[in-house]
């Protein structure tokens, strides 16, 4: 709701409004605006006003008009930047040769990925935001690692980790501490089989350069992490969704898969898996479709990342593939970004021994070598328990919050998906989360629409919350407000 | 020398030396072995002992025997790994394609951008390596960045720097004091257009995988920076390299590429330089060079990456394409590696506005954020001038350093391809810096021959040498001894 401000007209107020959300990629390229009548009837303005406020932003390009269908946001980047970014020029390359559905398929997820950007921009009048990826900092809060930091700097380590580059691979006592961690996850990997990264991210990014070039056709889980689609499709990669389900990936869908492209250039050449805890639905991996998947793998000769991502939220004894596989041709990845430190950018990979060389290669090429100083204190945290007893009081908090969020959401007349665990929901509202997305943003929250897990960007009725950061009534009040009035559309 | 132990054959220890070398990528793929008659005088053992360790090396996969050639070192990635790096398979498709002259051409940097990780092996024997890139660790001692980073960490500061992801575009008060240093050397960039990376590498890194996607072509200055090539080369891009004089790059080369591929799809999308201290060469950009290559990339619609990498160690009021140019077409990109703190991995890129966005892009889908403890540690040494006085005294030595070692170089038979300036010497032996670099390890010393400087890898009687690590003669006298054997070969 706008209220009149003296310096700034009503219509000013609202394009200003507009203007910062379609610059800050929280409506992303392609979005409908509301209609004229809708936004009116939600801002509490006349239409005249809503029609002067769509007509300045389309003054200053932000959006543009199509006959009879309203008003959509443009293509920021594709319209400001002479070189465009190399995902959308592939898009446009695929319109040029006339395939349309491929490049409309590519183009979507880097949308999504780029609306991501708006969870970045902190805070959001002190909201707990239901679309969060990660844990409210506070929850993160914790004694050790000052003490750690201090330690890894004391007498002449801060200067043995400034002043040379560092080994490549990583350091070695944080490696050293990797592995014994791994083994007692049943995943048997040497040190010499660690690399370490700037987190996760890039160690998804180091297998995909490494493993595949452009063109190469990758297997994704759908629902699946918008980032990772986005990451892909940047690269040039063509995607083939394989339905998630509780017990693991739809393995006919990726037999079939597999079988209709044997032999040509387009047999997918990896497939990418949030095994545990799956983003966005929670499942874990089954043991029995471990094995299958992992013949599957065998028999059409592919790789298998294994994003471990949130491995320190995850039930004690879960299946990994790289368990089964004894790293054989899973790729292992994990990080801290979930349970401590994000800002510190500590992940790491275990891999194959044949795969260590190309991929610390490309590393070399990426980034060179990583810092070893957040990288000899997170050594530390690890080695003397702290993580684990971290992780352990995290893990109970975060039970309790989910308990309390999954009763406030059946409360506000949703149902879940998938059996609520870990920390995130996968929620059907029964309304377009796109377009509840857009209404919510008024009152301060930030969702994570469904279409945001699809590699094919579709309308969606499911929307992930967070569990941590949806304990409050007030969103669920907000929530069943703007999904009601989706529901019963503004009369003429 | 090998030298008779009990445990050992003499054989063994022979062929587990070159082994190793060629695990640790010191010999390349494609390396010529010594011939048996070589090897044998310079290793003081019999001919059949090289025979023998020769087979050795044959029958483990490492070397490969070439008729009336000799021996070759194998690309271990290649043959190891079922999936190849993406830059190698490059090669390979080309090979495939019939393109073998363009194969030869983009596989030979890889080669070379391994090598290079020779040079992340520690110290060898403790003994000052001429072939490093960087100054030796106790040139960048200093007693300021332990207090940078304990204010950084004090209060809740560390808390602040760890439990959120940080700005993607980097820490807020590291681009404001980065603006304010551009300013000083006459760069107009608002914090706005400053992104951090993982050093200047990833900012290398990030402008090629925004502004080019697989198959353009890319302008490279030759002699250059190998791990840029094989970084371009892994990307899949062409490279077009141009030669590289005192004043600048060779315009005249340059312009004749672009107007032979204008208008096509090959028509050159981007131009790399070091515009000062160049690699190897020490050249500085000259202004009127400068002008006019700006004229060109207008004339031609490329962009220009000006890698400043050694800022720190060049004259004052050096000229900056991004001076002349205020960003319009230029992206800068610098970082802190060369003169404090190599393991922080701390860089960045100045952008025009409108590249702002997507280069932001793709640095989130490659690593998300960058560390914000260590980017605050770093304004702060800036901001209070403590880096700039660092610099200061930093240069003054390598003046003196590099005045010793410009006549030991002379006193030892070498002459100068450039002039001496900056931290490299680019320097002519008269003899094959391949085979010389071959010889000089089994004295401990790695070079960087200047083969590793050619887009197009070729034999160099050229080397680059770190001026800071060859100021003792004792190198200089391995040196003559190697070069002077390689300059008058063995007599049957």
């Amino acid at each position: 709701m706008l209220h009149p401000a003296p310096a700034k007209t009503l219509t000013h107020q609202l394009a200003d409004r507009f203007a910062e959300r379609i610059r800050d990629r929280l409506l992303a390229p392609g979005t409908r605006l509301p209609s004229v009548r809708q936004c009116a009837a939600q801002q509490g303005v006349s239409p005249s006003t809503v029609v002067a406020a769509y007509d300045q932003l389309l003054a200053h390009g932000l959006v543009e008009a199509r006959r009879n269908r309203g008003f959509f946001v443009r293509d920021l980047a594709q319209n400001a930047a002479p070189a465009l970014a190399a995902s959308a020029r592939t898009a446009t390359d695929l319109i040029a040769t006339g395939d349309i559905a491929e490049a409309r398929r590519q183009s979507a997820p880097i949308s999504a990925a780029t609306l991501m950007r708006g969870m970045f921009s902190g805070d959001r009048d002190g909201k707990p935001q239901p679309g969060m990826g990660v844990l409210p900092p506070d929850w993160l809060d914790n004694d050790f690692m000052a003490s750690a930091l201090r330690r890894a700097s004391a007498g002449a380590g801060l200067r043995d980790a400034t002043v040379r580059y560092g080994d490549p691979q990583g350091d070695a006592e944080l490696r050293r501490v990797l592995s014994a961690r791994l083994a007692r996850q049943g995943i048997e990997a040497a040190p010499s089989q660690i690399v370490t990264t700037v987190g996760a991210t890039q160690a998804l990014d180091i297998v995909s350069r490494t493993l595949l070039k452009p063109g190469d056709t990758v297997m994704v889980e759908e629902p699946g992490w918008s980032v990772e689609f986005a990451r892909l499709a940047a690269l040039g990669m063509r995607m083939l969704p394989v339905p998630r389900g509780p017990q693991g990936p739809d393995l006919d869908v990726m037999a079939r898969h597999c079988e209709a492209r044997a032999g040509t250039r387009d047999a997918p050449r990896l497939f990418v898996s949030v095994s545990v805890l799956h983003n966005p639905t929670g499942y874990c991996l089954g043991p029995a479709s471990a094995h299958r998947l992992l013949q599957l793998a065998q028999q059409h000769d592919f790789h298998i990342v294994e994003d471990d991502t949130y491995h320190h939220l995850a039930p004690e004894h879960a299946t990994r593939l790289a368990q089964l596989d004894g790293l054989a041709r899973t790729v292992y990845v994990s990080g801290f970004a979930k349970i401590l430190a994000p800002a510190w950018r500590v992940g790491f990979l275990a891999a194959p021994p044949a795969l260590v060389e190309p991929l610390l290669d490309t590393k070399l090429l990426a980034t060179l070598t990583t810092p070893t100083l957040l990288e000899r204190a997170l050594a530390q945290v690890i080695d003397q328990g702290q993580l684990r007893r971290h992780a352990e009081r995290v893990r109970t908090r975060l039970d309790t919050a989910r308990a309390r969020s999954v009763k406030l959401a059946l409360q506000h007349g949703c149902t879940f998906a998938a059996e609520p665990a870990g920390l995130f929901g996968w929620v059907d509202t029964g309304v377009d989360t796109d377009q509840l997305a857009l209404r919510l943003l008024d009152d301060g929250y930030l969702l994570a629409p469904g279409a945001l897990f699809h590699a094919t960007r579709q309308p969606s009725t499911l929307m992930r919350i967070n569990f941590a950061c949806t304990q409050d009534v007030a969103f669920w009040r907000a929530f069943a407000r703007s999904r009601d009035e989706l529901a019963a559309p503004i009369r003429a």
